[in-house]
């Protein structure tokens, strides 16, 4: 049983949406404060920092980062640093260099650091991945398109540098093929439509390519209107699967196997309880590296300018 | 002393430079035979592809790789899965994830894989490292400018998605940074500057910090004009260290205390030789990785168009 007392780290959107209800359902899991320079919460103890927040509370045995993407490695390394065990929310650094920073002073410190990428706890996600482990892969085709006025209204800073554009929720996608699919896979080709008044894709076209020859595409688009697609279909030697519904609905060889609510923070803090518990580490850098290697190697074209 | 029978995989402009004579130079390696599809060398058997080359000749025990970057993942990995040892010329790959992928096949194989860092070989390399290895670091300032012109005539694939721009040469002032300075560093803030016409930029201005507060700043240049600047200065608390035409002289406080022509690929096969003979691999990606970060979190600007 999880038994821990917590401090968060940033209290925004995400925090209230889902890291408090996924906190108040696992038992033994105590939110003892938080810390954020513009926000807080009714009746927990609130610090504008997170220096702040350990010195007045040095119980605190966890923490839970859910900052801008470009605070979390001073924090996370603070917090290491003084003996905490760190869940980092998606993606785990806006660089690559200070993720593999963070996993080194967390074995030195020898407490557990936990990049969580919540998508992967998704209903369907682990039996999709034990199904698709016995079989030869064909082809994948990842779907990932959504309204960005109705998913990320107001959020300005998703076109900025660092911001990631239509990454932020393909990101998700891709945290969910690097958990399904049972051989690693590579770029081979990456599109980015750029707006010509941003700095991040607002669409992008992936092909990768497997080990055994499996061909991966996965289309990103943040200009869907009407409901969105988070769907993945993998064809291989034994029938085809699709996940569908962001991992909600799962069906193998056209039937329904499992339809399900989301629950996918209280999983995530299960994941949180185990590691700790046991001592182990979980930083699985794969989407965000996806990620970097589509910009790197991508070829941008520049698109009409957004406007939200 | 190296003993080892060598196959080329790739026959261009650096192998006649560099590998070559870096070759004749090192007692016991003997080049036994080169696959490229549209060169071949005087008096060495020359195949069109790599698969052809181990074929004909199974006394080969390692290749060097020095095609174009995009080819260079499925030809390691079809080395390596035949046991053979792999030498990858910089950068070792066009993505960080099939990097990452080589690193687990040549474990599982048991065979060294050596991604070969050549800069990290110029002469005053080794001692800068040593010396600051003992020293609190300041301030970095790397100032790597060349007038591509004349150091890539016709390289038009330096402009194409994968290519880079300015960081293909600034990728080898990072493996010096690397290499030298003693703590990790992570990206703060990046500017890239692509020309009009071109995916890759023709400038860049990097602002990198390292744990202890040390500020690390790169000015990247293509647009120089006469000889190149390829420095690197720390200041410390121990005085400064000035690293300067790309690693052939080094100064310290002032003082010159090393001036060598460089000798890099000669270095750079008695590193695979020591490798093979201990049965290790080295295989440092930060160099790469910093140059995906830059991609993924710098701000673009767009600039005036680039004409050779």
């Amino acid at each position: 049983m999880f038994d821990i007392t917590l401090g968060l780290v940033g209290v925004g959107k995400i925090v209230r949406d889902q890291h408090l209800p996924a906190i108040a359902e696992t038992p033994g899991c105590r939110l003892r404060a938080t810390a954020d320079p513009h926000a807080s919460l009714a009746e927990v103890p609130a610090y504008a920092d997170m220096a702040a927040m350990l010195d007045a509370h040095p119980e605190i045995e966890a923490v839970a980062i859910c900052t801008p993407t470009d605070l979390r490695h001073a924090q996370a390394r603070l917090a290491l640093s003084r003996g905490k065990h760190v869940l980092l929310e998606k993606p785990p650094g806006a660089t690559l260099s200070e993720v593999e920073d963070l996993i080194g002073v967390a074995n030195q410190q020898g407490v557990t650091l936990f990049a969580a990428w919540h998508s992967r706890f998704a209903p369907g996600v682990a039996e999709a991945r034990q199904w698709l482990a016995e079989r030869r892969i064909e082809r994948v085709e990842i779907v990932w398109k959504e309204d960005v006025r109705v998913w990320h209204p107001g959020q300005a800073w998703i076109w900025q540098p660092g911001g990631m554009g239509v990454f932020d929720p393909g990101i998700n996608a891709l945290s969910i093929a690097t958990e399904i699919l049972p051989q690693p896979f590579f770029l081979r080709r990456a599109r980015l439509l750029v707006p010509s008044n941003c700095q991040t894709p607002i669409a992008a076209e992936l092909s990768f390519s497997d080990p055994e020859g499996a061909t991966i595409g996965a289309e990103f688009d943040f200009r869907q209107s009407g409901p969105p697609t988070w769907d993945i279909h993998v064809d291989t030697d034994a029938g085809s699967l699709s996940l569908t519904q962001g991992g909600c609905r799962l069906s193998i060889a056209g039937q329904r196997v499992r339809e399900e609510a989301e629950r996918e923070y209280v999983g995530l803090y299960a994941r949180f309880a185990e590691l700790i518990a046991s001592g182990r580490r979980e930083v699985d850098v794969a989407p965000l590296r996806h990620v970097a290697d589509a910009f790197m190697y991508g070829q941008r074209d520049a698109g009409e300018a957004f406007f939200e």
